[in-house]
């Protein structure tokens, strides 16, 4: 499916139940970049991986139902060693092993068990992505896989995205973990940019709960094993594809997050400015009234209006407008015409559901 | 009870069911200040009223079940109609009416129905708070009623607090409807400068699902006709149980909250300002994710930490502290201790239930 990657996902105990430990390996190793929360109480994971980022990368490893994160100091230092002993593992150096938590925060992550499994975990490495894709998963009720392949003239280019959603989901940076691995030949500088664009194009636009989780990472992995991307044509092409896995995983996530019953295409028309459409998508969207209309299907328009105005948005009664498709479907768009100017601003949010409450009060 | 004011409340006919109409008389006039929503999309009854406020006040009138907002041109011209009707039966001025209404946004008020009831409203005055409380009702499962009496050397002091509350809470002056009445002999400035500092130490301090509605008004109404406040101690200790009023009616109001099982006193601890304390109280109240472990019982602290983090406030872990009553029980001391400082803040909160989402999605 993509050359240079192998993937493995197995039960290490973390979880009661179910796969938790996961890993791709980049034999040759991969060109990579990476996005993180902007959450100030991050994980171990999140930190170490920030500073890794700017090397070559051979593996990365990702944890379900912890994560990793405000368990004194130790929790550093144990994840270091688990970063070490996964090198020593696949006779790589810890410096080139991006880390990925993701779960509980506050608990210890029992790192004893873990290390006693990284041989099992390294001896299951495949090409196939659907062990892995499971072992990422927390409250997710499905994995979330998308794959685009291109057509160049000499050789094909694949991208493959695997994604875990679900809770504190908030549009400031992908609230969430995604691996974007493509085998593209591409040099790094270019990777981060069209990387950057596609993150602002997807993760960037999806709304579930309002919570910024203190996990959050997107990594864009390239093995470079495919064609050369280089010419502008070729870079556009590639480009929207990248944007094209991105928006598919990051719709994805809103469809699966936590209770969710209803997905909305929430489009902001006739803003003042791009900045005002933003705010009004974030007002709507992040509105708990207004969510829970969504919820019943009930047409509430006068709570976008309540919304808009806590956030200084004044409103023109004659001009404001908001029309919508069938409140009672579950995939719905929502066109809110603020009458204000010609900017226009386009997310993904849902409704919350009581299953949201008791998902989340266990 | 309190002398110089006269209630009522009828059914109008706006809610299909309960009284819906409310009416305060000031035969002799009040000295008068109030407070508003920030919101910008505010409605036609808060836009009237804040011109009013200035003027002697002879007559409140309130009505639930319909917030007379966003109802384009015809809704102001039929708000200032109705406040004529009620002038003229009442032979006052109709720049001596405040008017505040809650309910659905964006639905026109039948204003002639309402028109028609005026002199039923008026017949109906008396001394007795009780139908007045009542009437002002939307999803508030209770009437709120608060009373202090103040024992000078001379006369007697009466402060009585009426307020409704449930949905739209966000601190950010009283998202809600209050009117605190007093007998109080008192400079308008006077009475603006203890106003404000009780409305800052309660309605302020409250926070039930962070929207802020188009409507929130609080009222401060005294007749002038008890002792008078002047001196130092005399201030210090109307002020005091001006304070004590708001703060029983703002408790009320979150107790009282749509679907609320759980009241929480969120003390927050050692910030660094007290502006850092006001953020961090925001963060934790506002966190849906904190709320539903409230609702659970469940200590889920990492959510506190993520949602610090959110804001930006970050935390060393050796310091930060979190102390609270048993969880299960309904009602709950939370003392966050952020380990930054010496500053403090302390504010009413809840848990957020499944019913929460069911009351607002019908």
């Amino acid at each position: 499916m993509i050359e240079g990657f192998l993937f493995s996902g197995i039960k290490s105990g973390i979880k009661k139940e179910g796969r938790d430990l996961g890993l791709i390996f980049i034999p040759q190793g991969a060109c990579a970049c990476g996005f993180f929360t902007k959450n100030v109480n991050s994980s171990y994971s999140v930190r170490i991986s920030k500073r890794h980022i700017k090397n070559k990368i051979f593996a990365v490893l990702v944890n379900s139902g912890n994560a990793n994160c405000f368990t004194h100091k130790e929790g550093l230092n144990d994840t270091l060693r688990l970063t070490e002993e996964l090198a020593k593992s696949l006779k790589i150096k810890k410096k080139n092993v991006l880390i990925a938590s993701t779960g509980i925060i506050g608990k210890k992550l029992p790192f004893s068990k873990i290390i006693k499994k990284i041989p099992l975990l390294v001896e299951n490495l495949k090409e196939d992505v659907n062990l892995f894709s499971k072992s990422i998963l927390t409250t997710d009720t499905f994995p979330k896989v998308a794959y685009v392949r291109l057509n160049f003239k000499r050789k094909k280019i694949n991208i493959l995205g695997i994604a875990k959603g679900a809770g504190m989901i908030y549009p400031h940076l992908a609230t969430m973990l995604a691996f974007i691995l493509t085998d593209a030949k591409i040099e790094k500088k270019l990777l981060r940019e069209i990387s950057q664009k596609a993150v602002g194009e997807s993760f960037n636009k999806i709304f579930v709960d309002g919570c910024t989780s203190t996990n959050d990472s997107v990594f864009f992995l390239s093995s470079l094993k495919g064609e050369e991307i280089e010419k502008k044509k070729e870079i556009e092409k590639f480009s929207q594809a990248l944007i094209e896995v991105c928006k598919n995983l990051a719709k994805m996530i809103v469809k699966d997050g936590e209770g969710v019953t209803k997905f909305v295409n929430l489009k902001i028309e006739k803003a003042k400015t791009e900045k005002e459409a933003k705010k009004a998508f974030k007002a709507i969207s992040s509105s708990i009234l207004f969510r829970s209309s969504l919820y019943g299907g009930i047409p509430n328009w006068g709570r976008i209006v309540a919304g808009l105005g806590q956030v200084g948005i004044k409103l023109e009664e004659e001009r404001f407008k908001v029309e919508s498709s069938n409140l009672k479907k579950k995939e719905i768009e929502i066109k809110v015409k603020l009458g204000r100017g010609r900017s226009f601003y386009q997310g993904w949010c849902c409704d919350i559901s009581p299953s949201y409450v008791k998902i989340n009060s266990k």
